[in-house]
C-alpha cells in the first residue's frame, strides 16, 4: 500500500471520537462501548476504511470495529467518519498480532480484505489466515465463528484455503471471480477492489464458518 | 469431448487383453488380475488414455485401472496399448455411477482429470466430486484415500473444493496454476491439458487425503 503522509495525522487520530483510546480496558466488554448487545464484526487491516464504513452505514443493527496499524491510512478513515454520525463503528489502532490482547469471546465475524500476502515461505506465519492467526481468532470469537475473505492474490488464497481446511472451517461460499458471481449482489467494494477489478483482475472470495 | 467414430470400435475393445470383460467378478480382488499385491490407482474418465498409460509406464510397481464409458475414446486407448506390453494397466468400460459395484476397499488413489463440469445446479450430483460420489468412493477406497484432480474449469474446482473440505478431506497440495507451480515437476499431461495450456488457460490442481 502506498502511504502518503497526512499532516498532523497523529493529532487528528488522537482527537477522533471514533478511535478507541485504551482498547485493552474493554477486553471482553466492547458491547459497553456501543451501549447495546448487537453482534460485533471486525475488519483486520481496514486501510482507508471504505469497506467497513459502508458496512456500518448499511447495517445499523450490527456493531463494527476496524483494525489498522498505520496512521497514514487510519487518518483517511477518520476524516471520512468526521462527516458522518455513526454510532455502530469504532476504530482501533493496533498490530493484528495483538488482537487477542484486546478482544475476548466477543466477535462474530472477521473480514479480511486484500491482506498482505507475505509471499515468502519464511513469512507464512504473518499471513492473517495462517494457523497462528486462526488460533488467535479462536480466542476472540464468540460461539459463531465466521471469516469472510477477499483477495486478488492466488497464492494467499490457496494458502488460506489450506489453513481453513486443516483448521476445521467449513466452506459456505466460494468463488474465484467475485464480481461475476452470485455473491457480488451484497458485496461492498474496498478502495483496492475497484482498482484491481478495473484492471481485469479476478477477485477471490470465501466465507467459512467453524463451530 | 468431441467423439469421432472409429470403425469396429466395439470389436476392437472386445478383443483387447487390456479390457476387463466381467469386472463385477473381481470386486474386492482386482489384485488377482494383476497377480501381485501392489496398490491400485484408478482414473475415472480416462478419455483416450494418455495420462494413465504414461502413469503405468513410469510406475511399474503400481497397478492402474482406467475407467471410461465411451467406446469412441476407449478404442483410442486400446489402440495405443496394443503397441505396448504393460502388465500393470487394465481398462474397464463402465459408467462412473456404478463404480462401487465393481470395486470394494481396494483402491488407494483416484485421479480425476478434466471431468465433466456439469455446470447446472440441478446436475451438481453428477459431478465426480459431489458428496454423492465422495460417499461412493468411501466404499472403494482402502484405508489410504487420495484424490488427485486437475481441471481448467473454475466452477467445477470451487464446487470440488467445497465438497472435499466439507466431507473431511485434508488438502495436501493446491495450486490454481499447475504448469507454473512446484507440482508440475512430476505432472503427466493429458491430451486436453496440452491443448488447454497452449491456449493460455490455467490448470487448477489439488491433492486431498482422508483417513
Amino acid at each position: 500500500m502506498r502511504l502518503k503522509k497526512v499532516k498532523n495525522a497523529e493529532i487528528i487520530i488522537k482527537n477522533s471520537k471514533y478511535i478507541v483510546k485504551e482498547p485493552h480496558a474493554y477486553k471482553g466488554k466492547f458491547n459497553e462501548l456501543f451501549s447495546n448487545k448487537n453482534k460485533i464484526e471486525i475488519e483486520i487491516g481496514m486501510g482507508k476504511g471504505d469497506f467497513i464504513i459502508n458496512k456500518a452505514i448499511n447495517n445499523p443493527n450490527i456493531n463494527y470495529i476496524g483494525i489498522e496499524m498505520f496512521d497514514s491510512v487510519i487518518v483517511r478513515a477518520v476524516t471520512k467518519l468526521e462527516q458522518l454520525n455513526l454510532n455502530n463503528l469504532l476504530l482501533i489502532k493496533i498490530d493484528a498480532n495483538l488482537i487477542n490482547e484486546i478482544f475476548s469471546k466477543e466477535i462474530s465475524t472477521i473480514y479480511l480484505n486484500f491482506s498482505d500476502p507475505w509471499p515468502k515461505n519464511r513469512h507464512a506465519n504473518r499471513r492473517l489466515t495462517s494457523i497462528k492467526f486462526l488460533e488467535m481468532y479462536d480466542d476472540i470469537f464468540m460461539e459463531e465463528k465466521t471469516i469472510i475473505q477477499k483477495t486478488d492474490n492466488a497464492d494467499l488464497f490457496t494458502s488460506s484455503l489450506i489453513s481453513y481446511n486443516n483448521y476445521g472451517y467449513k466452506i459456505i461460499e466460494l468463488t474465484f471471480d467475485l464480481h461475476n458471481s452470485e455473491y457480488n449482489k451484497n458485496n461492498i467494494y474496498t478502495e483496492y477492489e475497484t482498482k484491481f477489478s478495473s484492471m481485469g483482475m479476478n477477485i477471490y472470495y470465501i466465507k467459512v464458518v467453524k463451530d
